[in-house]
């Protein structure tokens, strides 16, 4: 389990190092539904989504031996790391997937590291970096499941209940489950969390249902983020807990999100980061009447003129 | 002189139908200046520009006759009309000139409204639209020169000093002077405001020179919304009492900063909207030691494609 202290602790080291990201109150009618909508706008985080978080209290909270740091990502978390290690002078090598798009690769080379992509999913780069890791000794850095991870990811729901105190229900995309994990350690049953993933990579639902984190398949349009191949354990027992609920949206779903975020908001999300607001979009997720529902938009490493044009 | 007691009962007139847009801090490094700088996100408003603000005022302030509304603009006061008499069940016409791009052609139709196109620049659509209105008693809709939308437009002034009380700098873009005279009016010298202005339509910068509101050419990335051929004659004397200088940047400091905005802080700004913050990131404008600067980026209907391809 990670303290609400823990995580409070977490915000303090993070703070000059991350933005603090800013919640706007959309209404009902906008989104085609009948209740207004708090988003935290997690995707103008430094490196576009909310990884940093958990990179940097990992970072901040380790020695770093001179072989730097190494990570496995299917994009935004070696992002990141990248980012984070280069903020504080270290060095960083960044395993990725074949599946990784151009706009993360990029985006990760730019902060310096090195880039190794390779293998089909990200658990395959997730081997290979520990291979290379046991040869170089540099500090791994995990994508989820550390307990420093989780620690800086619940900053998330610390900083979301402070701007919106008033929330009942808050929906969050589960991939390995380091967000949801972090802000349901924060919110400690506080809000209904709910978990929303693809049909194409059901970790947490699958996880929940069957009473242990178990592989999954990894697939469709929000793999490159979503796509780890089963929750973390130190999130799981966390999730057992406080997570209220975990439901699945289709593709399609993510992608009419995605295009309702450009047309009604001027945002452009991932289709990770447009995950847990498509299970309101789509009707997979009713709230019940009177709820206050907010949702976190946590990635906006896409291509937008693919986005747009779709 | 629009009074803050006006602007705080539009304000109130305003709430059931704009949203409250959010403010978010920048890290200096982030920008390459030296000095961290809020952004007002205006570019979230309903029909993506802070104009919804002043067309509500005006059409809630007034009587509409059954020929409905009629407005000319160079397309984001059009949207705004059109989405307002949508909202309020009412009919609307909007002239818009030839270079008003497809975007927000296409937006202004999506409302329900007319569209009619022609003529080169905003001031040729407003010499149609004021002959049409005297043809249909339409309730006209000035984009800028009208005490309601002045008062309109001065709630996003009044928002921003509720939401980042420390600023001693706010920077906006200019061009009929709508948003800046509504915000002087607010600010009431309590901010230095600085009005930003492409160098192809020095508005405000040439008035305040000359003494008065003069005819200014028409041209560059950002006419479509910057492109009113002189300020607006309720605004000037606010302008000339409250507005601390007015700097002009080029269309190459707009198009950087546009990529900027993308690439730091995945926000798609159209040129207009980019072009106050242009001023910081080219350093057209210098604030001095101390200040603690706001920029408002009030628009983002624009092709993000292009933006981020260019």
């Amino acid at each position: 389990m990670i303290a609400r202290s823990t995580i409070a602790a977490a915000a303090a080291r993070l703070s000059p190092h991350v933005r603090r990201t800013p919640v706007i109150e959309i209404d009902g009618l906008s989104l085609s539904v009948h209740f207004p909508v708090k988003l935290k706008l997690e995707l103008f985080q430094h490196t576009g989504s909310f990884k940093p978080r958990g990179a940097f209290n990992r970072l901040l909270s380790a020695t770093i031996p001179n072989a730097g740091v190494i990570a496995a990502s299917g994009g935004n978390h070696g992002a990141a790391v990248a980012y984070a290690a280069q903020t504080l002078g270290v060095k960083a090598e960044i395993f990725v997937p074949a599946s990784t798009p151009a706009t993360k690769v990029n985006r990760i080379a730019s902060y310096g590291a090195r880039v190794v992509q390779g293998g089909e999913a990200y658990a395959d780069a997730l081997t290979a970096c520990r291979a290379r890791q046991a040869e170089t000794g540099a500090l791994d850095v995990h994508a989820y499941d550390h307990a420093d991870v989780l620690a800086g990811q619940g900053t998330v729901g610390r900083e979301f209940e402070m701007d919106a105190p008033d929330l009942t229900h808050v929906l969050v995309a589960t991939g390995g489950g380091g967000l949801i994990g972090g802000m349901a350690a924060w919110y400690t049953g506080s809000v209904e969390l709910i978990s929303v993933e693809p049909e194409g990579c059901p970790t947490l639902h699958t996880a929940l249902r069957e009473g242990r984190p178990v592989e999954c398949p990894v697939g469709g349009l929000a793999s490159d983020a979503l796509g780890a191949r089963q929750v973390g354990a130190l999130m799981f027992p966390i999730a057992q807990t406080f997570v209220a609920d975990a439901v699945l949206v289709s593709d399609e779903a993510i992608a009419a999100t995605q295009r309702l975020l450009w047309e009604q908001m001027r945002l452009i999300a991932e289709p990770g980061g447009a995950t847990a607001l498509a299970a309101l979009i789509s009707g997979r997720y009713a709230p019940p009447a009177g709820a206050k529902v907010g949702v976190v938009v946590c990635g906006g490493n896409t291509d937008p003129g693919k986005l747009v044009s779709a």
